[in-house]
């Protein structure tokens, strides 16, 4: 079994999901919930609950392996340096545990989720809640980080196949 | 006597720089160093690669508060994303063992090494460099870390002799 926390990184609202999947490769439903980060003084308050916030679900859940959307565009500069510092805070509160992280872009996740590269949100909601046999309807940011999580698994599960390294898979990426 | 860590994050190269003072306010040059990030095989790894740089810099130096340039610009957004990771990264590396950060924007930090607020990149160098004793050319990015980290101290005698919480002038930042 491996344990996989998926994030899905914002400056207001960092969604965090994890799943875990079996030797069959099945996807099961551990957790979500979002890291709220409005209520921080300032920017750096924000991304010190974000850092914490993230240590501490690593301390509770014990993920193995972490998966991240690529950012690759945003809207203008002055969001893409908020929506940066976000993302930079995530993976080095990843990688001060020592775990892997693995970036997959927008398209990928959509591919791997939906089966169309070019699938809407609501599509990418409705297929996690599906695939994880959730009930009601999940927020965005809950829906992104667990479809970012299945996305690795997906990954994995063909890399393991193909005989290729996981690791070597990752740093192609 | 404090430890001031300055912090002048980049993508590519991140500049550090330690000065003390001292109880008359006088700073002491302690070290200063850039965090080279390019040889990373891709940018989480930079990203790792600046983490634990820092991680690293504060267990070896201790120091008790730490000053970072604020960014509210950049040329176009993807250099804002990389940047703004950057600065997420090194922020969380600091916050993740309790240390406060307090952030300048240039201007500040221009005002306190120059006198004006529109000085030049090269000014800055050189009084980094005559107010710490140092000799030969500084780097830009050593000169950087190290102008906010005089700019916090600054910031600091001034809250001390007005008798104004220095967390509190900090958190208005």
């Amino acid at each position: 079994m491996t344990r996989i926390l998926g994030i899905d990184p914002g400056s207001q609202r960092t969604g965090v999901g994890i799943i875990d999947i079996d030797a069959n490769g099945r996807a099961r439903h551990v957790h979500h919930a979002p890291l709220v980060l409005l209520g921080a003084a300032d920017f750096p308050q924000r991304l010190r609950l974000l850092a914490h916030g993230l240590h501490a679900l690593i301390e509770e859940f014990q993920p193995q392996e972490v998966a991240i959307e690529r950012v690759f565009m945003a809207k203008n500069a002055d969001s893409a340096l908020k929506l940066g510092q976000a993302r930079g805070a995530a993976v080095c509160a990843v990688v001060m545990r020592d775990l892997p992280v693995s970036e997959y872009a927008a398209t990928e996740i959509k591919l791997a989720v939906v089966g169309r590269g070019g699938a809407e949100k609501q599509q990418v909601q409705h297929m996690v809640g599906l695939m994880l046999n959730l009930q009601g309807k999940l927020q965005a940011d809950a829906a992104d980080a667990l479809a970012v999580a299945i996305t690795h698994a997906h990954v994995r599960a063909t890399a393991n196949r193909l005989g290729v390294d996981v690791r070597q898979a990752w740093s192609r990426k």
